[in-house]
């Protein structure tokens, strides 16, 4: 696979009391297309990542919604995958380009969370779970509090381990301008904040956001048309689990996500260890503990300790959720999946600013539905990487 | 485009009290691999076309839900794009394997509509409308109301003009088992039946309903190797509209059907003139109308004289809505747009029983969502068909 990544935006992420899902969608979109310099009739087609409108404000159909903000006729896809939503959509968008059909291709994510009182959101959000989960009386961060509670009894770990986890990603969002929450945090601080679902506490919650992104994607030879020097999606790989966590094997990895990654670096001809940073799907601190020992990052019960040693964070080894991850930078859930390709996209132009890493040229990104049902994973590589095998170019 | 449908399969349509979402599902999706001669495991991706899970039951990631329901861990995508949400799944499924990541493909439509009351259903239902129409206190029969009043001023129309629409339907649903109505009407029931919208009545509209549809899909090199003599997909469009009626340039005509029934058929190398059949999108009596001119079937403000001298009807010049349609056959919004391509399968493999069409080589479907801000066309061809032209076999 190589589909070019043409342009990028991200709106800022926060409580946007101003802006509604239209406003957000529509910055996006156009900012998207601006920073590809192309011109929006000349995108093809578009898929918007999206999961709460229809809850939120009754509105479905947010596609032709779409349709109807950007003046346009092309065809505009939903795609609904709970919190997964927007990296999935990017997925199909990158098979609609590769199908032959389009050449170039709109991508974005974008909800509006805060119109709602935060009770009401807790029960939109857990439709992304079973409906034994919803019925017993679970929120998410309960689901996730019992994997976290069985990684502790199997690995060892505590809850300052997790708490290393939520500082080091408000350290990254510290340094950018779009986050939710661009301070810095104290491990204490961390776990001196309300406890919500024992052992996780406020400070290991991803927060209620409002904000989108937008990604315009090109094959190959459009891309070299315009003598494109930008990042190119190499894999985009997607992977279902059971909805229920009581279904699973094991709580402390997620199957899904162990699945998509391995196909992904298969289809991209590359090994985890070839991978020079990402961005991982840190709803909750557990969730990215697990997500680097998933990603073959860290050997299984490990993932932990390598945020303990530094080795996640901008200049350690491998530098885990450059933009703050959901934890700071904020997690509007349709959007998520397309923003973490936009800090890819942004980090291998050589713009995050403060936050800029020099190993940019091989990245992953991984997008989580639920507490695993669904799990996307993309690798991108930087125009000046080499790194993909003969093989995966046939792919 | 050359799809093969390996396999179909549709429930029973109709109010399904002892049905859940999860076994309307379950049944479509495995009648639909018994019936394309493979094993599930043979089934590589799946995408689920469904509207209205996330306001009636509250579960959103149904695409997760459908993996626990059939143990499986392929991706599975859920598509929605209201009443377009079924034709726009089998379209991402198609691109799915067009872009060669895939060779098989499941594709589910379905809704469970009956568990609310019928006040909130159309409440849920305008989900698919702009936020406008929704405050302005109309509902979809008074939006298609608006456009009917329209199309009788412009073209003469009456309303035992559409009456003849549904009593067509009604008499094609009469001989299909798994019509919701499964009766006929006359004109004069029509015509006595409730206003509902001035000038549609009760009989003009189609009705709330559950049932799922379901659809292998296969590459063609993936059925030439189990040498299937199955009906292809040749051509996959969708186009999209404004959300809001008032923000078109006519209300006779849906421009996004216009737009992706031309691109169909240049995708296919044919012309309207050689469709034999069809199943399109009549959610009331007026969008039927409306259908057979923007599919070039009939020259503008002829649609209606084209039923009223029966050439739509089984045995006439171009069969329309052979399984009753939305109208006999029911309507669960997800389901509709897999449930066409399902008719059309069943009439090619020449398995539609009392309803069986001997001009049954090449069909369409039309699938349109809300208003016609979404509208999914798709061109089939059984496989004792030649009309292809060799351009469109290299599309």
């Amino acid at each position: 696979m190589k589909i070019t990544i043409l342009g990028a935006y991200q709106t800022k992420f926060g409580e946007l009391w101003d802006k509604s899902l239209k406003d957000l969608s529509s910055e996006a979109a156009f900012g998207a297309v601006e920073d590809a310099g192309v011109l929006f009739k000349d995108i093809q087609t578009a898929y918007f990542g999206n999961k709460m409108s229809p809850q939120i404000t009754g509105q479905n159909h947010v596609g032709s919604l779409l349709a109807e903000i950007l003046g346009t006729d092309i065809p505009i896809t939903r795609i609904e995958a709970a919190c997964a939503s927007g990296g999935s959509a990017v997925r199909q968008a990158c098979m609609a380009i590769e199908s032959g059909q389009y050449e170039t291709a709109l991508v974005l994510g974008a909800e509006k969370m805060t119109d709602l009182a935060i009770s009401e959101i807790s029960v939109g959000l857990m439709g992304a779970a079973s409906e034994q989960e919803r019925e017993s009386g679970l929120s998410f961060v309960g689901l996730y509090a019992l994997m976290a509670r069985k990684y502790f009894d199997k690995y060892g770990a505590g809850e300052k381990d997790l708490a290393a986890i939520a500082v080091k990603n408000h350290f990254h969002g510290s340094l950018n301008p779009k986050a939710q929450f661009p301070f810095v945090l104290t491990i204490d601080q961390v776990m001196a904040s309300s406890m919500v679902a024992d052992p996780l506490k406020l400070l290991d919650c991803s927060p209620i956001t409002d904000g989108a992104a937008g990604l315009v994607l090109a094959s190959e030879k459009y891309a070299k048309k315009l003598g494109s020097k930008k990042p190119v999606i190499i894999a985009s790989k997607q992977a279902s689990d059971t909805l229920s966590l009581s279904k699973r094997k094991d709580l402390t990895s997620l199957a899904g996500a162990e699945k998509a990654a391995g196909e992904a670096y298969r289809q991209a001809g590359v090994e985890a260890k070839d991978i020079e940073f990402a961005e991982v799907h840190d709803c909750f601190t557990i969730a990215e503990a697990m997500a680097l020992e998933d990603l073959g990052f860290c050997k299984k019960g490990e993932g932990y300790i390598a945020v303990g040693k530094g080795k996640t964070r901008l200049g350690g080894e491998r530098a885990i959720n450059l933009s703050g991850g959901l934890k700071a930078c904020g997690h509007p859930v349709g959007a998520t999946g397309v923003k973490q390709l936009v800090e890819v996209y942004s980090q291998m132009m050589g713009r995050a600013g403060k936050r800029q890493t020099k190993k940019n040229k091989l990245a992953l990104t991984h997008n989580i539905g639920g507490t695993g049902g669904t799990a996307v994973v993309h690798i991108v590589r930087s125009a000046k990487c080499k790194a993909q095998s003969e093989k995966s170019k046939k792919e």
